[in-house]
């Protein structure tokens, strides 16, 4: 079996690529599970360096159709499409967001209907399709009114992937994911940057700035539980999805005080006290145009899960990252 | 004041431009009544012979960006953007419908955001980006669930619209509208043609086919009710609307075997018993996939109507084309 990683670089791709490895063997749309022989890790930068024989690492522009034509072909199962320019760069590059975003999505499943039709596809989409006025808890059957470019192209992608998988092209899977926390590494341009950077930074000694307001609600999955869902997005039979491919993710409601008791729960009051709340007006515009609650009741009823605390995802990261937590999470 | 009009030879595109010729002022995005100096009516085949001086017919290719480039230009204050291939077509013809429907109406958006920014844009979506599990009253924050390749790419439309307008690339204003009955001409490859087929065909005497059970409920809009829509829709100021720019337009909500009764009482019964109920699944599955009632709320509150009830709209149309109805309408 072959598997393509978009993003592969990407602190996502890299954990999905270690668990396929890790799994050995998944499910082809034929329903057989089979071994995977093959993972063509593409990204526009290099993947981390990988030793296992069964990656293919493939540096190239998820914008060039040659590389798409190149990237995907008939031996290729399944697809896991990460790549994406965050929010806040395709809100101040509405070209690079549409090219990257969009164009690039809609490239890849048209290669994957020509070269290799009804082969899966497993794509991240983003709870920044909602917007406007909407109820506490957001329902599955909430309109999508996109405040931002980002979730335009995501809402736009979604509508291609029912579209393409109802008329057989291939075998698609969106998964509305949570903002993912604690991301790895540096700052990115995502409006929700700071949610990984307030747990991240204090715990390595820095200051941290938070530019919303305490009480803001934020929607969270933890990098692990993300991969989890990828993985079983990917198994979930087509017969058990129909034609509902587009999937609110279960996730932890938290404000972002909660988040800030959990650190100091868990990291320290050392900690704790690196973070300042200094409220920048442009980034609350975008994230308090998402919800900060979901139902999640199809996705529950097909098996995907959330975290089960923040503190536990706190001391996961802390773990990942070679510290003690000082409570090994709240249960 | 300068209007550009696509699908202008079209029955609802013709009915429009006279519409804007007699009214004779319409209002630019700066918010001022202003004399149309000139519609430029653009379509793939010559529109109707109008000797109005205003008039410049433009024959072209919407799928070419050189045509798209010549037809909007920093002169252009509104463009009504009508031009699409039908339902059941787009449903046969993939490639065709993603061009025509997504791709040319990109393209305008793209040329308009940079020929002419901040321009009106008024466009016409439709039921079919609604689907799957729906309540029989459709409400405004229903999600959209598109069933047809059509009814995707109308969706896509909508999101790149508002997204568009929020940057202020365009004024733009989608209107979601009901299926328009009674069409003058000949039936066509839209899945919803037998609507006014079975209105129309039995008037001039000649047999109908009903390719759907007669229990069957739909959304209607006659073309007059159509227009009086699409002008409002374009005089309303932005302010009014906001970020909520994709509205569900009211309607009537209304049987076929209702719509064979008004038939009867206001074409008669010869007319009336030149239809025969002739199933067919595949005009069925699309059909049944729409819904038959909205509640329509954003759109009564700022102003859209809907007809009164179905036998004024069949006695419009014998009037229309020169007959005498039995009963003129039931109010």
């Amino acid at each position: 079996m072959k598997i393509v990683v978009t993003g592969a670089a990407g602190f996502l791709g890299q954990r999905l690529i270690a668990a396929l490895l890790d799994r050995g063997e998944m499910t082809t749309a034929d329903g057989v599970l089979s071994a995977i022989t093959q993972i063509v890790a593409f990204d526009r930068i290099a993947p981390q360096h990988c030793v296992d024989p069964r990656v293919l690492p493939k540096i190239g522009d998820i914008a060039e159709a040659a590389a798409i034509a190149d990237l995907i072909d008939s031996d290729t199962d399944s697809v896991f499409h990460l790549a994406a320019i965050v929010s806040g760069e395709a809100e101040r590059d509405f070209d690079l967001g549409m090219r990257i975003n969009l164009d690039a999505t809609r490239a890849i499943m048209e290669r994957m209907r020509n070269a290799t039709p009804g082969a899966k596809l497993v794509m991240t989409s983003s709870v920044a399709v909602f917007g406007g006025q909407m109820p506490a808890t957001v329902p599955d059957d909430l309109v999508w009114r996109p405040q931002s470019s980002y979730g335009t192209q995501k809402a736009i992608n979604d509508l291609l992937l029912a579209d393409y998988s109802r008329r057989g092209y291939l075998d698609g899977r969106s998964l509305r994911m949570p903002t993912i926390v604690v991301r790895p590494g540096k700052p990115n341009a995502a409006a929700s940057s700071f949610a990984s950077g307030i747990i991240r930074e204090p715990l390595a000694g820095i200051e941290a700035r938070c530019p919303v307001d305490l009480a803001t609600l934020l929607w969270l999955m933890s990098p692990d539980q993300a991969v989890r869902n990828l993985l079983h997005g990917h198994e979930l039979p087509a017969e058990a999805l129909g034609r509902d491919r587009v999937i609110n993710m279960p996730g932890l409601s938290v404000t972002v005080s909660e988040m800030l008791q959990a650190l100091r729960q868990v990291g320290g009051a050392t900690a704790a006290e690196k973070v300042t709340v200094d409220r920048d007006p442009a980034i609350e515009a975008i994230v308090n145009s998402w919800p900060g609650n979901f139902d999640a009741t199809q996705a529950r009823g097909l098996g995907f899960t959330a975290d089960p605390d923040f503190p536990s995802i706190v001391a996961a990261f802390m773990r990942e990252t070679g510290r003690m937590p000082t409570v090994t999470g709240a249960r």
